[in-house]
């Protein structure tokens, strides 16, 4: 974590001074996010992030989420989160998800029996755990994150959107008016130059848009309850699917602090226009089915936390901008949905909150880079090319999901399948599997084999290193912070140690000197050498063996107003853990690699170290 | 980390809902703490942590430190605010000291070379790193610590103590007196069952002892300052001890956020009654010195963050308490000082804020338990014969560390000989090696062979573990949170499973069961069965392979109002990672062991897993 760079300021060094904050965001802004769920606030986190526009995220709710709704954080959010500054706080409050049981009817024909016990996130997928923690926890940590930025971002609550309207003619195209739920009878209206609809699975942006969620009809039923409860079921505080003979389904999950445990409780399917609330669902019927279900075991519940009838469909929308699905050449979207506003699917592969999340992470990048003229315009319509193939993925997937769980097992070989079903699919739940096809964004994998382990379209792999000026050994994500930022990650080839006549130097000189090259192209007057691109390398050799001041400039950049040199820009493979980057991340030792990591840390090219025709044709196509 | 026992709640689970909050202390306090150093603020931080007892914090100061003062925190600091909850915030803002250089001048006779560089704190000495951050956030953490705990504790700021009376006789026997600095002319009179003197080298609570600080006459001065500067000296960014041939010595320790850095620049000593300020030092002054030494680097400050000339003599007092240093016996202290109040050192070895840290988190569950009616006031004594003898020590060292660092080296063997010791000290320095003698709560040595690394004495030193409920990898330090519990830590002998038979399950049936055991005698009705010896076991067993429900209850206790099972007291050896705690703390693993655990992490006994009497009147002695 860097900061000082423009002089020493006392207190929290993540606290901007409340004198650096922007005044109070006008009726005219750069970005209006409607909804404060997941998909808001990392949205709105990212730009507060990035700073320099003018934001503003409403929400009709009076006040922060405080209970209840999803729990379940992937790896892949973790490194997210950890990009965003508060993993630490997530990782410690949490519970972590190290193994799953499964419990199936007892072959005796009576009671349950543990049929298998497995590792839940498999070794080497992600440098952070799958952890439980509840949604309301990581709003909070969002929204601390946003009001200690620059920008001072809050959102505006008690703002329920009543209209919105298009003029693609105006600056501002996009019209919003809210009513204002603490002024009964009041309008506020508020024109943007782009609306992101965050608003949920019952979304009027998307209404607005004219579209519909399309999917399956029959819908299933889930209880879901957060308690404090007794048992001598011996799993309890492990992750547990539990399939009974006869009394239904249950899914346990064990809730940060130790106490606290989340139970999904399969109800009937809902019928027609049957709505979950027609149910009339009780908390006294919920324990009521656990204890049918874990029996002969005992459960008695001595606080309900929190609960809820959940409706679960699997069902995508087909456009997640205001660009027809069909015709979109050459469009520019400004209107755009993501997370439940454009899909919905079961709380089991524990997705809603993750997904959503990701969408927005995959837009909030863009917005900026366009907003402050650093890239076409059309660099917007890869948003919803992108999440939307992602989200259908996820349908089929989650439907397959949904069903294997509902089903009654009939046989043990039925009931085995769910099991190899949700083992095979833990990289999937993991969310790094995302493969982002080949587009503007996505460059080809002709080079793929110079890093096999860093794959073009998916997220950028981390691995321990050790940083050379400090010889601190952390993980290579700790260099793709989400500050809107591309970065080029040199990986030498075995000769080269950084001075001149090696690849990595020659490929700096190049950045640095030739007109052609991106830097040169794309950097501005007065902004810092990494401010478009942040160049890193990583070396073969073990730290001792390297001297940084034989290093090219571009990775000990003078920087800020004060022109202080950055030195976390070179790393080393961390040779004493055993654990080569070079290796476990299959890097051509012989040739190197130049890997291109997109803000959102997606690997979007793998290239030769000396392709620099390749390299700046690849950001021309975006850039600007 | 655990929550949620006595309900469910909304927000942030370390923060105690205001409601919960004590009134505003008032004018009669159990304890009232001088000082908002470190010392004053880890005594305040423990007694909030234990809760239960009236306490006020007063500073002369009209709020928190901002800038300057002392950065070095070594691991065992750490361990300690990990058990106050914070380190991870720590861990993340620091700078971490990986790697030590020593430059000297160069065998050609101009300029500076690179003797070495050596590994910072040699391998598993402790599971936590050495760090460096800027005094006043550690400060931070803990105020944010007292602030959010059931006590609310605020430091009450501009009191100025001016005098300081004793009564035995009375129920609060000491009546202090403050000047309000926010009102000139009022006094404030509060009286405190303990009072302990946490201000600092020139404690007034010492004076009113009529103690004084005994040492050298002749003293060191050295200027200290915090700077971002432009540097082509290659070792900026690790800790360097650079001895040049003419222009003296100079510390670089690098610091937090990857740019700011602090100079220790030796100046000329000071003689007779000369002090720091008659110098008259400025920031040029360094500057100036600081280029010499560097020479021929370049050097160039850009920003002073913080400069002080910073006197240094080796002092120490001859008594930490009210009682007198020779006829100790019987007596009960009620007036302790703490931290610089009783000794100071030079800066060089890093030891002014952990040691002052260190004194208080000595003392604190003392106070606690004499002032809860846990423990007998005599062991309030042990607190000055501890505490003295460590300081007593580390005067000693520091002596020898100041005068190597400070002398011209002749020769290249003279120059060779500060970096041996510097090499040999950095157990020393990490605070690790503390070791309290035999006392009422140190227990003889007699069964040192069941845990030979687990030393009588010292702190417990932590090792991975797994967690056998949830099969979480975790530090055993996790289990020792600072809530003013002694701990029973059980390593199992290799046959035992924990099931009944075993003798951990003997030990539980004994503990609860037996009139005779500290448990039964001194636990009371109606608390947790934790609440005065919390105890653990650790098998020999991979976690798959223990049943957790064949448990002795102590273990899997029902605890809190709603009677929850409190499933973290079990842990299992981290198969996996390779590392088996019974081996790295070479526990016997025929006969397995008892490690008896203070409040404060130290190792107070190893006994054998049946020494039923042995364990019983250890605990007789000192407990009510
Ligand atoms: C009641 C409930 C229970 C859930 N339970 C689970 C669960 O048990 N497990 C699980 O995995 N997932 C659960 N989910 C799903 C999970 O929470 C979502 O997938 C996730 O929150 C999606 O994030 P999002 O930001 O897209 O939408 P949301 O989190 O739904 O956020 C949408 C926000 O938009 C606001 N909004 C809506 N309309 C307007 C408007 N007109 N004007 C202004 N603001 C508006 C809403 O107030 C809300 O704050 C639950 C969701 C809900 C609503
Ligand atoms: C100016 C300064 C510079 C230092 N620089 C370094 C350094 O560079 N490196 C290093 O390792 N260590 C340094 N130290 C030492 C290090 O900060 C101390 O060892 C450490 O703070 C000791 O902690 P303490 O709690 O015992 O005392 P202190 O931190 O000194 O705290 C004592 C507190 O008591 C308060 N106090 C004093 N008298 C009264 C009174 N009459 N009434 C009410 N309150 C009172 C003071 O305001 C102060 O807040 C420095 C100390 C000082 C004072």
């Amino acid at each position: 974590m860097q900061f000082y760079l423009d002089g020493f300021r006392t207190g929290d060094p993540l606290k901007t001074p409340e004198a650096d904050k922007a005044p109070k965001a006008s009726d005219h802004v750069d970005v209006a996010i409607i909804g404060c769920g997941p998909a808001g606030l990392t949205l709105a986190a990212q730009l507060a992030a990035i700073g320099g526009m003018s934001v503003r995220i409403f929400d009709k709710k009076d006040g922060p989420l405080e209970v209840g709704q999803a729990d379940g954080i992937a790896c892949r959010s973790l490194e997210m989160f950890e990009a965003f500054g508060f993993a630490e706080k997530v990782l410690k409050e949490s519970y972590w998800v190290n193994e799953v049981a499964f419990w199936r009817p007892d072959p005796s024909g009576s009671g349950l029996h543990r049929a298998d016990r497995i590792q839940d996130v498999e070794d080497d997928l992600s440098h952070q755990p799958h952890v439980i923690l509840n949604q309301a926890r990581v709003h909070d940590f969002y929204l601390e994150m946003m009001e200690n930025s620059a920008m001072g971002l809050v959102p505006d609550y008690n703002r329920d959107l009543a209209g919105l309207v298009c003029d693609d003619s105006a600056e501002h195209p996009v019209t919003l008016t809210f009513d204002c739920l603490d002024a009964p009878g009041q309008q506020e209206v508020v024109h943007a130059k782009y609306v992101v609809g965050c608003d949920g699975a019952r979304s009027k942006v998307r209404a607005a848009m004219g579209y519909a969620l399309k999917g399956e009809a029959a819908r299933q039923l889930w209880g879901v309850m957060d308690v404090l409860a007794v048992t001598d079921f011996p799993d309890y505080r492990l992750k547990c699917a539990i399939q009974s003979a006869e009394a239904g389904s249950i899914l346990i999950i064990p809730r940060e602090g130790g106490y606290l445990t989340r139970l999904y409780i399969e109800m009937d399917a809902l019928h027609g226009d049957e709505r979950a609330a027609d149910r009339g669902v009780t908390a006294e019927m919920l324990e009521g089915k656990a204890r049918a279900i874990l029996a002969p075991y005992h459960f008695e519940v001595k606080e309900v936390a929190w609960f809820s009838a959940y409706e679960i469909g699997q069902r995508v929308c087909d456009s997640f901008d205001d660009l027809p699905s069909d015709i979109r050449d050459g469009d520019i979207p400004c209107i755009f949905i993501a997370g439940d506003a454009c899909h919905t699917h079961s709380p089991k592969a524990g997705q809603g909150m993750n997904v959503s999340m990701a969408d927005t992470f995959n837009l909030g990048w863009k917005l900026a880079a366009v907003l402050k003229g650093r890239a076409q315009p059309k660099l917007l319509a890869t948003y919803s090319e992108e999440r939307h193939a992602k989200a259908k993925e996820l349908i089929d997937f989650d439907r397959d999901m949904a069903r294997l769980f509902s089903e009654k097992p009939k046989t043990a070989e039925e009931s085995a399948q769910f099991q190899r079903y949700f083992q095979k699919h833990g990289r999937y739940t993991a969310g790094v599997e995302t493969t982002y096809d080949a587009s503007l964004i996505i460059g080809g994998t002709a080079h793929q084999d110079l890093a096999k382990g860093q794959v073009v379209g998916k997220r950028f792999h981390s691995a321990p290193v050790i940083r050379l000026a400090d010889a601190k050994p952390l993980e290579l994500s700790e260099a793709l912070t989400a500050n809107g930022r591309w970065r080029v990650i040199c990986f030498a080839d075995a000769s080269d140690t950084g001075g001149p006549g090696g690849k990595v130097a020659a490929l700096c000189d190049y950045l640095l000197e030739d007109p052609k090259s991106p830097l040169m192209k794309f950097g501005r007057d007065g902004e810092d050498l990494d401010a478009v691109l942040d160049v890193r390398a990583v070396f073969q050799q073990a730290h001792r063996d390297l001297d940084l001041f034989t290093m090219p400039d571009l990775l000990v950049p003078k920087k800020g107003k004060l022109g202080l040199t950055d030195y976390e820009k070179i790393f080393c493979p961390d040779l004493k853990s055993g654990v080569d980057i070079f290796d476990i991340r299959g890097i051509d030792r012989a040739k190197g690699a130049v890997v291109v990591v997109r803000p959102d840390q997606f690997v979007a090219q793998v290239l030769p170290l000396d392709a620099y025709d390749d390299l700046g044709a690849f950001f021309a196509e975006f850039m600007m």
